[in-house]
């Protein structure tokens, strides 16, 4: 099942999207897809509606964060061992953690904002995870089971807030529109396997990332196994879980960043298509 | 004007504490103590009733935290000079920022768990900063403006989590409990000037904490600044500004850790009391 938010921000409402890819909305079921209805209940109740008795979306709205009112938004780094080998960064002994804001995140083709005096905004596709089920102190057996399902995540970055402007990453991370979430959240029964994912980010129709989650450090059960003995995921959470090889910061001989009118394209096997278009703040 | 919620996690109800330290109920002017509510006009709207004629919170409930639905909870790292020669760090160029989790969040007499396999719990008392107005480029000249309130946070830190799990502090930040936050947001007209509050921590009833924040090395308004360049400060975001000497990490020879049954105590001027009990989660 492939579930949507549609419309402008703050009034956004639910659908899924049937076999045609056309919207059908579930206002009438959901009021919201957010960490209340990801139990296991719920999404079976929505998958044993027939798509065609549900009313179809008109018109072409916005598509919004795939998640409603996100609790955490958890972000793991350097988390490929291409990507590790690519910027001369050690294994980690475990997943690194840092935290975007949740302020920061928006619809999969809403435009990123670069703010006031960048100059370093750089790209991160990335697996998304949605937590459905509490976890706390699960073992990486059980962990996919609190997993609601996946979607396409942009961790986008700037460097010079995120690495010189005093210690933690997260300034660089949390700039508003620097979350691109969705389009669809692609529940787990159509994810079979997270850790074998085509995915791709492209800049202005040029090929920049390729990678696969396959050469993930920590898979997706062992990130969710860690950070639950450290504290509780809730529904509704999200754990962005890093990014292949291919960043503008890694381009030899020079780093290439991003520039206002760029466009970029990203795509992870089975969880569709984002691009947003690059803006400036000033 | 200080405000209140009070009752079980998840039917909290809104209060005022009136002159004689007495609970007054406000849920017949609002729903809640929550970002929606903390703009100048509700606020004066609020002070303009007659506590006299609030309904009486009678019996002895939990006391919340001060503010629901906190959306980003920023801290400051070393913030406070006397603080950062104590441990040795230099000063650092801008505030250093990290997230603690929302889902860490607890009312001021709440226990405090430490979670299974913690030998390294640490309290750091704390001026909170409640946002009451969306804030993005401002300057420190118009920073505090956009303050509603403030209020004691308990940062509670595992030190072997936050330095020994891999990179960034937010590890040992965010475990379940470890952000008590309250008893009062008290609101900014009955704090003249935020850097001249004294403050102090006990635990087990012996002074480990002494500071004011007069040695801030950033001060309130040039926090928010710095922060409100890199990202929008939400109505209910809550900073907390760091904390000064005295952390049971930097005890020599041998630094103190808390265990289960310990008492810490918290308070800074004109913003009440905190106390917890720590527990252990095994």
């Amino acid at each position: 099942m492939k579930l949507v938010r549609y419309g402008a921000k703050g009034s956004e409402k639910p659908a899924l999207v049937d076999s045609e890819g056309q919207l059908r909305d579930l206002s009438a079921h959901i009021n919201d897809i957010t960490g209340d209805m990801l139990d296991d209940g719920t999404l079976d109740n929505l998958r044993s509606l027939d798509p065609n008795n549900l009313p179809i979306v008109e018109g072409d709205p916005r598509i919004a964060p795939c998640v409603g009112d996100i609790g955490k938004f958890l972000c793991i780094g350097l988390n490929y061992s291409d990507h590790a080998a690519e910027t001369g960064a050690d294994i980690p002994e475990h997943p690194i953690l840092f935290f975007k804001a949740n302020s920061a995140v928006i619809g999969a083709y809403d435009d990123v904002i670069m703010p006031r005096g960048s100059t370093h905004t750089d790209w991160e596709c990335e697996l998304g995870v949605v937590i459905g089920k509490t976890a706390k102190y699960v073992s990486k057996v059980d962990a996919l089971e609190c997993v609601a399902g996946y979607c396409i995540v942009n961790d986008v970055s700037e460097r010079h807030f995120q690495t010189q402007l005093t210690g933690q990453w997260t300034k660089g991370k949390s700039c508003d529109t620097f979350g691109p979430t969705g389009p669809w959240l692609v529940t787990r029964d159509e994810v079979p396997d997270p850790q074998s994912l085509g995915m791709s980010l492209d800049v202005n129709g040029q090929r920049m990332q390729t990678g696969n989650t396959a050469t993930m450090i920590f898979s997706v059960a062992e990130i969710i196994e860690h950070l639950s003995q450290l504290f509780t995921l809730h529904p509704g959470d999200v754990i962005s879980t890093g990014t292949p090889p291919g960043v503008g910061m890694g381009i030899k001989p020079e780093p290439v960043y991003l520039k206002k009118g760029d466009v970029m394209e990203l795509r992870i096997d089975g969880l569709g298509v984002q691009r947003q278009e690059v803006g400036r703040d000033d």
